[in-house]
């Protein structure tokens, strides 16, 4: 069995998704003796490198550099969205992996908008005295119910962080999606976990929000794509909904819409909206994560 | 045996602390028939019925009442804190009850608080993009580990909470408060939720300060007497801890500091501060929670 080149390139703005030499060396650790880990920081760098590597471990992989990785066995990013890889060209002999570990940790994100909403830390201004008008904001999340549409990995993971906190959580995929705007009726939660790639494309519109209690609160953790924002705008401003937790937006200015300058967009100033940058998944073990999951699956 | 004559006096700024209609129809259910259930709205009318009640449901009860209610068996009020009812001047055959079902509710304040200062929700701020700055901000509660100071009934529904979100709880008491400043040094979350009369004034203060690691983040749900105001602003002034949630301060304007105006303290203004007024156990659920809570114990 020939020894193993993996190259690294893991390069991104944000510091939490960029390899360090503390995660280097962690993944040096896991990889047999003789095998080579080598890390490059550009694409140039990345392309130069190519042919000689058997491992590839990288944010993006565009169709065309198939061509040029001829000993490429697998191709693994840490993403969960399938966008900034070209899967579906990969060679059948190209074990393609997505990152499946994200779902703790956006579980925590979205535990932690639903229990700071319901307590009233989004809602408290200076001065936060008097409070008198602060007495009936507050509410409890035990006993209350969520429903999530999209329940992989990452949806089930929030499924059960929210029912570790006395949630009731009814989860749905494809395959009991008919039964979904029934249950909608009942969401003091309603929670989108969806991939971008599977016909999801404004899958909460006007009419899906119009089964949703006055009480509900929206999260999306998926893909911008998933929400009608006008519908949701409109529901928000309104008060026909209560609230809602965006983590994700259409034309968001990150690597996934690019040539998106920085505009404007629902995140600016709407009503009862706890905006966040795509930020869910931050954490300082994200490519420690990554690594420790290549590993257990036996990929490096 | 004598019908019960329950007198409920439970009137405050906030509504979530006054008694409504569905509540006092909570209570009458739970009473036997033939036990009356009267409310009252104010102090004069409350001592009008006082000589004539068998219970008395209230936040507040003076000394100098005890000698205007010869019928008194029961004295209960939500309160979890003990500042407000002269439960020390109780004669022996009035059972003072102190309400014992907070710690639920505050629970989920302060999980809420350790998730959402985690995950980021406090520091990111409009424009949320760019977000390159924003990368190393978020970390995961999961693998942390918090000491309670003060593990009663509340402390320990804390505990149980963060425990159940992956966290490593060490609680103390009176018995093992020799163990905790070694503790202190391994605490991700310092979390007081001690009583204000046990000695406990200035309990976090500058030499314990010294103790907690600079990542510490402190949260104080129990009394604001127990934080040395001056200490702990210098420490999140000068990053030596990483932050704080307060929801009780030294002179806050509430009913437990009398003749205390809005003026202002610790929660104007203090860098890497999430204040909140009081509230942790806001709750449309509390009055109710306090009568299931009687009539659990047969004190109704």
């Amino acid at each position: 069995m020939t020894n193993k080149r993996i190259l690294v390139w893991l390069e991104w703005p944000e510091a939490c998704f960029r390899v360090d030499a503390k995660a280097l060396r962690f993944l040096r650790a896991a990889v047999a003796p003789g095998d080579m880990v080598r890390r490059v920081t550009s694409a140039s760098a990345f392309l130069r490198e190519l042919p000689r590597a058997t491992h590839a471990i990288v944010w993006e992989f565009k169709k065309e550099w198939f061509a040029r990785a001829p000993r490429l066995r697998v191709l693994a990013t840490p993403a969960a969205g399938r966008e900034l890889v070209a899967w579906r060209d990969a060679p059948a002999h190209v074990n393609v992996h997505f990152g499946a570990f994200h779902g703790e940790i956006i579980a925590e994100s979205v535990a932690a908008f639903c229990l700071a909403w319901a307590r009233g830390f989004f809602a408290v201004k200076p001065p936060i005295w008097p409070r008198a008008n602060f007495g009936s904001v507050c509410y409890e999340v035990k006993g209350t119910t969520a429903v999530v549409a999209g329940y992989g990995r990452i949806g089930t993971a929030i499924g059960e962080k929210l029912s570790a906190l006395g949630v009731t959580v009814r989860g749905f995929t494809r395959k009991n999606a008919a039964d979904l705007p029934r249950a909608a009726k009942d969401a003091d939660w309603f929670i989108l976990a969806l991939p971008s790639d599977t016909g999801t494309d404004d899958f909460l519109n006007a009419k899906l929000i119009a089964r949703l209690p006055r009480r509900c609160v929206v999260v999306n953790v998926g893909r911008g794509n998933a929400v009608d924002e006008a519908a949701l705008r409109a529901a928000l401003e309104s008060g026909r909904l209560a609230g809602a937790y965006l983590d994700v937006f259409k034309g968001e200015p990150t690597a996934l819409n690019k040539g998106g300058a920085v505009r404007r967009g629902l995140w600016d100033g709407c009503r009862h909206l706890v905006a966040m940058p795509h930020s869910a998944a931050f954490s300082p073990r994200y490519i420690e994560r990554c690594f420790a999951e290549l590993k257990d699956e036996g990929l490096v």
